[in-house]
């Protein structure tokens, strides 16, 4: 029987590349059986054609010269990573009628609706599954599986190198620097980690997400972004004491406010109940929480990052783009109907949980929430933590109801006023369930 | 802007129709604007219109001549279950050229290949997420996320019915009757709970899924099954105390034996390590775990049945097919290329649990211990347990390495004939990861 073949350009050859252009060889027969298309690899876009590689990697296929390999290829799969060049080479592909799959979150993040454009605009398509999660199928889970029902919130644990660092200052009980340094002796974690630790990775998966969840551009830029540098071994103990644990967590969720329908995204690091599903989330795995109308909560958990894992995820979606290729079909294009207002930090509210040394007098605790109820912010919970405190000081735990950012800052700043309070050892979001 | 409308029939008006009713009309507008078509209701087809119904069901749709209905739509959704008459509806909507949506597992696990040939013959859909494990994604996740991998094995809790009882019984040491009635008084389990209890509903789920994941026919005739019929508070009890929990397992792995490479399809109540991902799904929740070459293993979580939850699969796969309608495209049609051998009983090998009530006198381990050599059958542990014998007898738990059944049942046997052996109380099998 002869089979159509389909021409496969691989831009970037690293540890994602490598995996897969051997699965591409390895899978060859599957491959061609689940997408009717032999998948026929024509070259490998690298800075470097002299770098030695493993020996999967056939060297007659490497190129310097990845805008003439773009136009060889029905389907470009793009694992550079970065803006530029990348973002010329995917515009050029789809303009050339190529379809186009990427790894490339920052990316998308950043440029995702002129991708978009550029692909409906020639009948391509433009699949992502590995820019976040990695194997985790969240992508093709909220873009495909739940476009019959209405997504109210999207947590997640996305990033494996801080979910790695947090996990070690956990169980090990180390403080931020030794966990880095760790986890970067592992490879968990690059030589300049600050994507990572400072949030930006997370910001732009779940601004991603965001988009697909909501149909609603939502850009990197729209992400209000705290990192997990600033947490220490002694807020990750007292979180522990308080059976909670501190992810940094991905959020996307539709609020209503008195201006109507709105979605908030942010970054944050999260006190979460060690009940929580997100709270087992282990060392560099990835975890995504799903609240719909309809199916109510899911949840997805795999390998968040990885050569393999994400090869796995292109893979999935080359099979895709081929399939479409050969059925003249064409997966799902930009969904932005809903174009739902992002709403600023004023009119998010989260629950935030405030460490506090104080002295260990009477009135402390009514001067406290005196200052509270003056910034209009109220109070859940109060209580005094067993352990931890200097001689004639004490530390209390208050934890608020739903308060914004602004007005929590306020009362943060008064409350240090108060003569008997020392310290604000800790401010963290909490989100409960 | 002028849309083109689809016609959508939906056969069966239950729980799950009367929510798919519901979404088409709440979500009209984001489901005409994720799926390029309007989606107009020109029908449902119930055995009886002088039921009295929920409100969201215009009685003006209401029709009992389902073959009728079926003429007159481009999207089909069937919800009867069975067999008949949904299997000759569903081939008459497929012959007519309508796309067909059903959440009826056991009409796909006894009839797939004719249904699948019948799509393909009219290029139409069959899609079939709410047939496993309700809205959890996991078809679409088998059939197309993990296309480009290889999938080794497929673990499921995919019956709540049964989860639920097993987890009353271990939550509150109730027996199997008492736990079965509180789960018919609270509508988790049917009247007849016999499908679900003796496993034959995970059965047609897993062969399902099996047919995806190794891209092999499977039909529910060719999974062995044992329910949960026989599991006692007492063995519930010994596993909690072991670090275990029992849970009704549906297992598909890929095994290579002398012959080549094979899959074995399984169902049966399993003892899984507290630590265990699948060991921590609470009631009538929902979980498969992935295990594959390259991505790793993966979990999917969610709600596995119910009218909203299946609603939302039902409505996810409407859209999709919906999307083929308009952009001419395919969805995935069946795989079979692999035709791998299904392993029958003597070729499947699996670790087995066996709680002895033995006389407390010296020399019966080593009887024991000889009697498994004897047999082939490989010892991995044998521990005493702390309590629940009678004065002079002990409970000795013996975990074998990995044997047939056949070589297990014997080797049980001829246990049972040891004089010091006074009862062989359970025998289960082990999952251990």
């Amino acid at each position: 029987m002869s089979e159509r073949a389909l021409r496969v350009a691989v831009l970037g050859c690293g540890t994602v590349g490598t995996e897969v252009v051997r699965l591409l060889r390895e899978q060859a027969t599957d491959l061609t059986a689940r997408s009717g298309a032999r998948l026929e690899l024509v070259g490998i876009a690298v800075r470097d054609t002299s770098v030695p590689r493993d020996p999967v990697v056939d060297p007659a296929l490497l190129t310097t010269d990845a805008a003439g390999l773009v136009r060889r290829a029905d389907l470009v799969v793009e694992l550079m990573g970065g803006i530029e060049p990348a973002r010329t080479l995917v515009l050029d592909a789809l303009a050339a009628g190529a379809s186009v799959v990427t790894a490339n979150k920052a990316l998308l993040a950043a440029h995702g609706p002129e991708l978009y454009e550029a692909a409906e605009g020639r009948g391509v398509d433009l699949y992502f599954e590995a820019a976040v999660a990695g194997a985790v199928p969240v992508v093709r889970g909220v873009r495909e599986s739940f476009a019959g029902d209405r997504v109210n919130r999207v947590l997640g644990v996305v990033n494996g190198t801080t979910n790695y660092i947090l996990d070690e200052m956990t169980s090990r009980g180390v403080g931020f620097d030794e966990a880095l340094a760790d986890a970067q002796a592992l490879g968990y974690a690059e030589a300049d980690p600050t994507a990572d630790i400072d949030g930006h990775d997370a910001a732009a998966k779940i601004a991603i997400l965001a988009s697909l969840a909501f149909h609603t551009r939502v850009s990197i830029d729209d992400v209000p972004v705290e990192g997990i540098r600033h947490v220490t071994a002694d807020d990750v103990e007292a979180a522990r004491r308080g059976h909670h644990v501190i992810k940094l967590l991905a959020v996307a969720e539709r609020r209503t406010t008195a201006g109507g329908e709105g979605i908030a995204v942010r970054v944050h690091p999260t006190l979460l109940p060690t009940a929580h599903p997100l709270a087992a989330v282990r060392g560099a795995y990835n975890a995504v929480v799903l609240d719909t109308e309809a199916a109510g909560r899911l949840m997805f958990y795999g390998q968040g990052a990885g050569g393999a894992p994400t090869a796995s995820a292109v893979l999935g979606d080359v099979v895709a783009a081929a399939r479409n290729r050969v059925s003249g079909g064409r997966g799902p294009a930009e969904s932005r109907y809903a174009q739902l207002p992002l709403l600023g930090g004023d009119q998010v509210t989260t629950q935030f949980q405030l460490r506090l040394e104080v002295a260990d007098v009477p009135g402390v605790l009514a001067a406290i929430a005196g200052t509270f109820g003056d910034h209009d912010v109220s109070i859940q919970t109060v209580t005094q933590e067993q352990t931890g405190a200097a001689d004639g000081a004490a530390v209390l735990v208050v934890v608020t109801h739903r308060a914004s950012e602004a007005a929590l800052a306020a009362t943060a700043e008064a409350v240090a006023r108060i003569p008997s309070v020392k310290r604000v050892l800790a401010v963290t979001r909490v989100e409960e369930d």
